[in-house]
C-alpha cells in the first residue's frame, strides 16, 4: 500500500461547491494535494473535470482521507470492484464496513454497477441475490455480504438545481422572520406539482395538530387525495378520535378552549371504546367514528403507521408497540414517496428523516426554531424549514390548495 | 411603636384568592396572625369581611409585613392620613418613599380620598396642587411632596371577573399547543366589543410585522378604525416604507422571499428619501408614500410614537431619539387606552407594559414562548399571551374582524 | 337522586388554596353553594373546617360538579362504600369509571379504607385480592373490579409545606434569569438530605448528557452512590459507550469538538461490538467497556432501563423495544423512589412524570424553557424547573456534592 | 455603456469558497459568464487567479451583477478612479451611493488607494480632507463627497484561515448539544492570546449577567485586566449597584433566590442614591459603592458606555439617553478592539455587531439559540455562538483564565 492516490471528479464542481469541499477536506485532515488537471466548464450548462493527486502521511492516513472524499463523489480512475465481507453473526459487522450516505449510491459488483436500494443515511450495504440493499444493523444476518471499504462504491451527491423553483427559494436558512403567508402558497404549488406528476406525499404529524385545530384541514387534505401516507403515534390518533366522539382533545373543548368537567375521562373512554370495538378500522366500519384524520385515512384507503412510545396510554390496537417493527414498516411504506410534510413532531420527524434518501423533498413546520433547525440540518438540498404555528399553517395550506385547484 | 396591628379586608376575599394570599404573606415573612372575625359571603354575589391581628417580631418587622399586606388591599380600620415628605433634590427621593403597584390606588390626603392619576407599577406618588400623580423618578422635582410609608394609601387589587367572558377564558397560561384559530375569533370579538363601547386600542408592533407580511392587515385595521395609537420604533417604519417604495423589506422581495440584487441599498435609500422630504407626514402629503402602516396612521389621524434605539439606521425625522422623552410621550399617549395589542416586540412591549395600569387589557402575540411569558407575567388578570406566528395571526385577525362586522 | 349535596372539607383550607379552589370550581361549572359552617384555624398550625351545600341544576349537573370537588378532597359526611363494576373485557372499562389523580388516594371498601397502591395520574383503580391497585388501561383484565363514580374515594391533595426549605424556595416559576449557580448548591443539599435519610434517587437522562460533557460527572455520581436508578434510551447508552471505546460521541471528538474522519462509523462499530459481546453487562465483564455511565451502573449494581424509540440504531441488547413492556418495567422500578432528576430529555421525562405520585420530588434541567415548563406543569408542589445547560450544570452539581460531603 | 465586462479575481479562490460564490452570483442574477483564464494554486500555500467575462442582458442588468461581484473582491483589470458625488443635504444621499460591507475596503482616489476608516456594514464612504471615512447616514453633511457606484472600490473579503486554531474550530454552527465545558477553555485561551499580543477586548453585557450570578466573575475579569471596554445599558448598572448596596437584584436575594420584603423599593433607592451622589463615579469615590462590575470599571479605568432604552428607570446620570449620541460614542470606543464578548443581550449585541469590521472576533453567549443564530449570522468568519447559561459560563471562564495564567 502506498500513501498517494490519483482521483477524478466530474460535474458542476464549482458552483455546486463540490470541488472547494474536496480541497478543504484534504487540508482539514492534514493531507496534501496537487492538481494535475482542471478543466472548468466555460458556460453554466458545462460540467467541469478535475484530476488531483492526494497525499497522506502514511497509507492509513490516506485511507481516512479517501473515505471522506468518497462521499463527495471521488472516482478512482480505473474502476475497481467493490469489496465485501461476510457478517460474522446476526447484527454484527465485519471490520471496515462501509457506512452509507443518503445520496444515490452505486456499487461495482462483478463488473456491473448496481444501484443501492432504499438508500438512507448511516446504514450498510448488503449484497443479496445479486442486488445491493441498504440495511440497518439489526437487519444484518450472519453471512450477509457486507460492503467494506470505499473501493468500487460511487456516490452521486446532489447538485444544486440551477433552475430556480418555488420550492428551492425557500431552502436553507431557518428564521421566524419570514413571509410565511407566501410560503404557504409556495408549498401548496409544490404539492400540486407533485400530485399532478403522479407523485406521492407522506405526512408525519404530532398530536399538536389536534390540539391546535389543524385537524380538520389535515383530514380534508386526506379526503381530497393530497396525502398518500400518514406516519404518527398513538397520541395523534387518540386525540383525533376523542374530538370526534366527545368534541374535546385531552378534555379541552376545542371551540371554547375551556376544559370540560370530567373531560380527562374522555381520553380513557376513547381508548376503551376503540379497543372494545376492535380497533380504529372497525370503529369506522361500525359507524361509531364519523370524521377526522383517522376516519379519512380509512375511508380513503390512505395507509397509516402508528408507532408506539413510552408516553402512550392504551395504546389503540393499531399501534405498533415494538419500535423496531414499527421502524421497518415505516421504511417499507416510504418507498416511492416524493415529499414528506413534517408537522410538529420532533421524534417522528427525525426518525423518518433518517430513513429518507436525499432526493425526497421534506418540509418541516414547527413553532420551535430549534426543532426545525435540527430537522433540516441533514445535508439535503431539498429540505425546507418553516418556523410557524401549525394550527394556523395547515388550515391556510388547505384553503390555498383548494383555491389553486379551481 | 408597637409590633401588633389590626387590619380589615373586604371584598371577594375567598374566590379572588386575596385572603389566602394575605395569610400566606404573613407566614412567608415569619409573622404571626390571629383571625378576629371572619364573615364569609354565603352566595356568589356576597362579599366577605375579615378582621385579623398581625404580629411582627418588632416594629420594623411588622412594618415590612404591613407593606406587603397593603398591596393586597389591607385597610387600617381607623382611616389615617397619608404621610408625605419633600424630595430633597430633583430625581432624589425621601426616605421610606412609597412604591406604587399598577392597581387603582387612592390616598387619604387632608381628609379626602384622592385617586392617583396615571397609576403604573414601581413609581412614586407626588401630591401636586391637591392632586395625586403617579410619577417616575426622573419626573420628581426638588420639593415635590412624595408619599412615604403605607399609611393612608388604599390599593384596590383587581377581583377576578365572575362573569365568564371570551376574553377571560384565554387568560393565564402560555402554551404553543392551544387552538389559536379559535383565539383569533375571541380576540376579534373583544376588539369589536371595546370599539362598540367607544373604547380605545393601542398597538405595539415590532419590525417582524413587516417581514412576515402582517403589514397589509395591520394597515387595514388602522384604515378601518380599529386602532387608536401605534407605538413602535424606527425599524418598523423604515421597512414599512421600503415595502411601499421598493416592494422589499431589508432588500428581500416579500412576494418571492428572494433577496433583490442591490436590495440592501433600498433600506438606506428609503431613509434618505424620507429625510429629504422632511419626514413621513410630508412623504404622504407629497404623494410619495402611498400605502402601508405609516401611511394609514397619517391618513386616518392615528397618532404614532416611534422611539429610538441604538440599532437604528437614520433614523427617520419622526423618531424620538431621546428615550426619556420618548417614554414620557408614550405614557401621555396611553391615557384612556383600554386595550393594548403587543405584536412581536419584547423591548417595546415591556416598556409599554410598565406604563399601564392593571385595568388595561393586554394581548401579547409572539412566536417565542419566553417573550410571551415575560410579557404577561406582570400580575394582571387581564393579560393574554398567544404563542403564534404574527405573520399568520394578524391577517386572520383582520379577516375575522371584517367578517364579524358584516 | 337529587340535585343538592352536603360536603365537608378539612385541613389547611385557606393557605393551601384549597377552599378558594372549591368555591371557584362550583361557580365555574355554573353551580350554586351555601356555606353552612366555616371554622377557620386561628393560628398557622390550626386546620380549618368547612361544611357547604352544593346545588346543581339537575342530578347529572351536580354529579359533574362533585367529580371535580372530589379531587380537591371533598368528603361526603357519612362515609359511603366505594362502588365497583367488572371490566367487560381485557382493556375495556365499565361505564363511569373513576380516573385517578397523582395524589395519595384511599377507597372505602367493605368498611375498610384501603390505600391505592402505585398511585399515578389518569389511571384506574382495580380491587384485586382485597387490595386497591392503580392500573393503566392496558393492565385491565376482563372481570377486574374497577372503581366507578367518586363515592367512597378519598383524595389527599398535597398541602404546601409551611416550613421553608431549600427545595421549596425554588419551586414554581421557570425562568432563565435566575441565579442557577445558587440552585446547584440547593439541589446538592437536597440530594444529600434524601440520601442521608436512606432515600432513593432516579435519573432520567437524554443523550445530550453525553454530547455536552456531563457524562463524566453523572458517571461519578453513580459511582459515589447518589443514584439508585437510571432511566434512559438506546442513544444515551450508545454514545456513552462510543466515548469509552473511541473517544468520540456520534463521531465528534469531545475534547476538541472536531469531527473525527470516519467518526460516524464509530457509532455503528459501538453497536456491533456490544451486540457481538452479548450486551453491555458482558462488555463490562469482559473488560472491553471500562468507564462511563453504563459502566458505573453495572459495576455499582445500579439498575437501568433503556426504553426503545423509533429513532434507535441497533439497538443494544439491553434495550426494551416494546414500549408497553418498557413502561411497565419503569413503573415497577420507580417504587420507593423519592426524587427524580430529569436531564435534557422531554420524551422520557414526560413518560416518567406520568408514572409518579405527587409526593415524589422532581427536578427538571433543560436548556429549552418550553421543555421545562411542560415538565413541571403537572400539578405537583414538588417540582423544580431549571433552565440551564446540563453540560455545565451536572459537573458543577457533582463538584458541589463532593465538597459538601467533606 | 455596454453589457459585458472583464473581471479579475486573485487569492485562495477555491478553498475560501470565493470563486464558487462568484459564479453562483452571476447565475442567480440571470447573468452569463465565460471563464477566460483560470490558474489554480497547485499547493495549499499557492493563490489562484481567474479572469472572467460577465454578460448582462443590458447595461443596467450588468451593473447590478457587478455590484454584487464587487463585494466578493472583483477587480476591474485597469484600475479606475472612484466616483464621488456631493450629498445634496444633511443626511440625504446622492443617487447610486455605494453601500459598504464590513470587510476591509480601499478606494482609488486621485491615483492613491485609501483605506476606508472605521469600516462597518451598510454605511457610506465619505471622502473628507483626503481621507476615506465610513459614515452612517446621519453623519452625512451637505456637500460631503460620497462614493457612488462600485468603480474604484476594492473589497478584501476575509479568507478562511488555513491554520487550524482553537478559536476557529468553534466557528460556524450553533447548537445546544455541544461540549460547552471544552469551549470555555478555548475561549479562555483565545482571550489570553489576544491580551498577550497587546490586543483589546470589549464586553457587551445584558442585565441577566447580574440576575444569574455571573456578576462577580465579570467584575473579576475587569479587575484582572482582561476587559478594555464595557458596553451596556442602565439596567445592568442599576442591578449591579443594587447588589452592592442591598444584596438584591430587582429585589431578589441572590443567595437565597427569595424575594426580600420591600425589595422592589431597592431598585428605586439605588437609582435615587446614585443620582443624589452625582453618578456612579462619585459613588465609588465617596466610598458608597464598594464592589461589582461598575466599581471595577471605575477603579481600573476601564471605559464604559451605558446606552439608554425606553425600558429604563431613572436612568443613572452616566446613561446616554440620546441613542444617536450613544451609537456614535460606541463606534468611537470600538476602534482598536480585537475581540467582543457578547453576554445575554440581543439589542446591544446587534447594535455593536453592526458597528464592527469583519476582522474583529466576536463570541456570543446566550441561552436562547435564536439570539445566538441572529448574532453570528452576519457574514463573518470570526464569530462564535455558544448556546449556554451565562450564569454558569462566565464564572467557569474566569476560573479557567486564572488557572491557565498560573
Amino acid at each position: 500500500m502506498e500513501n498517494v492516490k490519483e482521483l477524478e471528479f466530474e460535474g458542476h464542481l464549482i458552483d455546486s461547491m463540490i470541488f472547494p469541499k474536496v480541497l478543504d477536506t484534504i487540508l482539514d485532515l492534514d493531507g496534501e494535494f496537487e492538481i494535475l488537471e482542471f478543466r472548468i466548464g466555460k458556460k453554466k450548462t458545462d460540467t467541469s473535470y478535475a484530476r488531483i493527486m492526494v497525499m497522506g502521511k502514511d497509507p492509513g492516513h490516506l485511507q481516512r482521507i479517501l473515505q471522506e472524499l468518497h462521499k463527495l463523489g471521488a472516482k478512482i480512475p480505473d474502476a475497481e470492484e467493490v469489496e465485501v465481507a461476510p457478517a460474522p453473526d446476526d447484527k454484527v459487522l465485519p471490520e471496515n464496513f462501509y457506512v452509507t450516505t443518503n445520496h444515490p449510491t452505486y456499487i461495482n459488483y462483478r463488473g456491473k454497477w448496481l444501484e443501492v436500494e432504499d438508500i438512507s443515511m448511516d446504514r450498510l450495504i448488503a449484497v443479496r441475490n445479486g442486488r445491493a440493499e441498504c440495511v440497518a444493523i439489526d437487519e444484518v444476518k450472519k453471512g450477509d455480504l457486507i460492503v467494506v471499504g470505499e473501493k468500487g462504491v460511487r456516490v452521486i451527491p446532489p447538485e444544486r438545481p440551477r433552475q430556480y423553483s418555488h420550492f428551492q427559494f425557500m431552502g436553507g436558512t431557518v428564521s421566524s422572520e419570514r413571509p410565511n403567508e407566501e410560503l404557504v402558497e409556495a408549498v401548496a404549488r409544490e404539492i400540486l406539482a407533485i400530485k399532478s406528476n403522479g407523485g406521492k406525499i407522506a405526512v408525519v404529524a404530532g398530536p399538536a395538530v389536534d390540539h391546535t385545530g389543524a385537524r380538520d384541514a389535515l383530514a380534508g387534505m386526506i379526503r381530497d387525495g393530497y396525502i398518500d401516507l400518514l406516519l404518527s403515534g398513538n397520541a395523534l390518533a387518540v386525540h383525533d378520535i376523542e374530538i370526534s366522539l366527545f368534541g374535546t382533545s385531552l378534555g379541552m373543548n376545542l371551540e371554547t378552549g375551556k376544559p370540560v368537567p370530567g373531560g380527562n375521562r374522555h381520553h380513557l373512554r376513547t381508548i376503551s371504546k376503540i379497543i372494545s370495538l376492535g380497533g380504529i378500522r372497525k370503529a369506522v366500519e361500525s359507524g361509531v367514528l364519523k370524521d377526522g384524520i383517522m376516519y379519512e385515512c380509512i375511508k380513503n384507503n390512505v395507509p397509516f403507521i402508528l408507532a408506539g412510545s413510552i408516553r402512550d396510554d392504551g395504546p389503540l390496537p393499531e399501534v405498533i408497540t415494538d419500535v423496531i417493527v414499527a421502524k421497518k414498516e415505516i421504511k417499507k411504506a416510504l418507498r416511492g414517496i416524493n415529499m414528506v410534510l413534517m408537522l410538529s413532531t420532533m421524534l417522528h420527524s427525525i426518525a423518518v428523516g433518517n430513513l429518507l434518501p436525499s432526493t425526497v423533498k421534506t418540509i418541516c413546520v414547527d413553532i420551535n426554531p430549534a426543532t426545525v433547525t435540527k430537522l433540516i440540518d441533514r445535508g439535503t438540498a431539498q429540505a425546507i424549514g418553516i418556523v410557524t404555528d401549525v394550527g394556523l399553517f395547515v388550515p391556510l395550506l388547505y384553503e390555498k390548495l383548494r383555491s389553486l385547484r379551481e
